[in-house]
């Protein structure tokens, strides 16, 4: 697979030789898009978060630490239940070693970070399950697109990454609804993708909305507000106000393509102007396909960064080579950016040099 | 007095004509800084909204303004008793003639805006008779301060505005507080500045407090809580964190004196960056004296934007030759900021011809 600096052109390659050339030496905001969904708590279905109730405090603790440095929520940093940390420090190492700011934005959330935050407007999300997953979907879309609008004029291009436990569960339900067939094929923080739980969710979020696979195929408003999550409303108005004027990296993994269904749904126009980044673990991995959905919505690149845990002197960061983990708080695409910005001086090895430096001074010596 | 563009070099004249050429061509970031304080609803005090009570809506409608062209939480724009319309106007047209990005930041709030807009952790301020004005004023400046230094690398330079009724009664009260004299000398958006009602309201504020003219000269966080108001943390925090990197022009009347002494007792090492910038009508006029308490607290140039209503076709626009509104919404600044922007491609005139425009679509034909 064709590499420009650390980065992967993984699919549609020639666009995502282009895109990635046009972000060389540019000058990118990221953009942090965090909020709750109750689906997070179901037994089984995230590891972003020690416990299921404990997913409430991951999103604002990650943005704690890449405005922070640290966390204010919570002690130490966001872990899976077995103690493997947060990719908000991976973001948070790219960010700093390439000295790229950082604005958060809430999409809804239980837990607010202390911290500035952009509001929005939106409120936490509930389970799926209910059929009545988002409220104001419609004026949280508007609002992030206003800010898109500007945060355009502030930046040369503009990463968003996300923060949302349960997120891929959710993506299926959106995916679902709008007639993308995802099963099987959205991506996981733990190495056994739960997949039939997942399908399970969805299937009961259809149930209880009264809808069908693709019923909701032209309305993704609707989509989100049955089955979808707060962070969505949020991060595809902030893509539609900014790739009209700008670049747009949407820094994420397969949680990406449900958001890439409702801007092609609502705006496909912008999408000259977006890119997906994610990791190699996500484009890698054997129980999702990344790829194969994009194909199905829309014609955009994706690129993933190529970093490498393997050889890490941190137990806790070799666990994301075993498909720990793998993507999340714009991981991805915060660290192709760093590298699209400084060009050669943010290798993957230098990236990893940081990260593990950022690991022994926040989560300890293992 | 020397013009650069249509900008007046109101004081410190060597040092305004050095800032306002740095500007010359940069792309500059307007941050309006929103809070309400109960302070305006004394009766009398302030004309930032028809009525006292009403005074809640004024920064939430500006900020609408500035963003979307209209306002959401009330109908119409803002206005006085006597119907002359809000500042905000004046910013509106400036930062769309020249194509300026915007962002709200909330010190603290009655009414939320139906816009994006940065939440920094404050609350809407408290009567400054009661001696206890504010909450978590450190926190908020340390958040703003944050967002700031963040800001700062998305812009050339930033402007940063405020929106608060009451809030040159709450400056007396910072700025007594502090041991810089004030009295007399705060402008007012009423012809006749009702300087009494200020000097009583603050000497309440401070018997309330316990506190005495100066006594709090070392501690303006404690000066904030017991006397200022909402904005004045937040707007502080920013220009503490920004002007650490870039130019930071401070956009409003006699408000930003107490900000700039706030600003100058936690890290006078910034203002070599900072300047303020007004309109004529405030450095004009003889029932304040802007020039004379900045000259008491530091060395910043005071710029003023050589705006004039005299031969509108409109009356409600007039009624600022008259001394009414005078300034806010960081309308001053705004305008400095486009001039130099875009340079003769946006003069006094053809600034007034956009605000009037603006005016017969939002206010009326009088």
């Amino acid at each position: 697979m064709k590499k420009i600096f650390d980065v992967l052109l993984t699919h549609n390659e020639f666009k995502a030789e282009a895109f990635i050339k046009e972000l060389e030496g540019k000058k990118p905001l990221f953009v942090c898009t965090i909020a709750t969904t109750e689906t997070a708590k179901i037994q089984g279905i995230s590891a972003a978060g020690k416990h299921p109730e404990f997913t409430d405090y991951t999103p604002p603790a990650d943005a704690e630490l890449l405005l922070l440095g640290r966390c204010k929520c919570i002690n130490g940093v966001p872990v899976t239940p077995d103690g493997i940390p947060t990719p908000a420090l991976i973001t948070m190492s790219a960010l700093r070693l390439a000295d790229i700011p950082v604005l958060v934005a809430s999409g809804g959330l239980k837990v607010k970070p202390q911290i500035p935050f952009l509001e929005l407007g939106g409120s936490p999300g509930e389970d799926i399950r209910t059929g009545r997953a988002v409220e104001n979907v419609e004026e949280v879309i508007q609002r992030a697109t206003l800010a898109g609008e500007h945060l355009a004029k502030t930046a040369d291009y503009l990463v968003i990454g996300e923060s949302i436990p349960g997120g891929t569960t959710t993506a299926l339900g959106v995916l679902s609804a709008m007639g993308v067939n995802a099963k099987g094929k959205v991506s996981s923080s733990m190495p056994e993708n739960p997949h039939e739980l997942k399908n399970e969710t969805v299937k009961a979020g259809l149930a209880a909305s009264g809808l069908s696979f693709g019923s909701l195929a032209e309305n993704p408003v609707k989509a989100i507000s049955c089955l979808g999550d707060p962070m969505m409303p949020a991060f595809a108005g902030l893509v539609i106000g900014a790739a009209a004027q700008v670049p747009v990296l949407m820094a994420g993994g397969t949680q990406m393509t449900a958001v890439l269904a409702v801007v092609n749904a609502l705006n496909p126009d912008v999408l000259c102007n977006v890119a997906i980044g994610t990791t190699r673990w996500v484009v890698s991995d054997s129980s999702s396909d990344i790829c194969g959905i994009v194909a199905h919505i829309a014609d955009v690149p994706v690129l993933a960064a190529d970093i490498d845990f393997a050889q890490s002197r941190f137990s806790g960061l070799q666990a994301y080579e075993k498909g720990i983990v793998k993507e999340g708080v714009g991981a991805g695409g915060a660290a192709i950016a760093a590298m699209a910005k400084v060009g050669g001086a943010v290798t993957k090895d230098i990236l990893l040099k940081e990260i593990e430096r950022s690991y022994a001074l926040l989560v300890g010596t293992k």
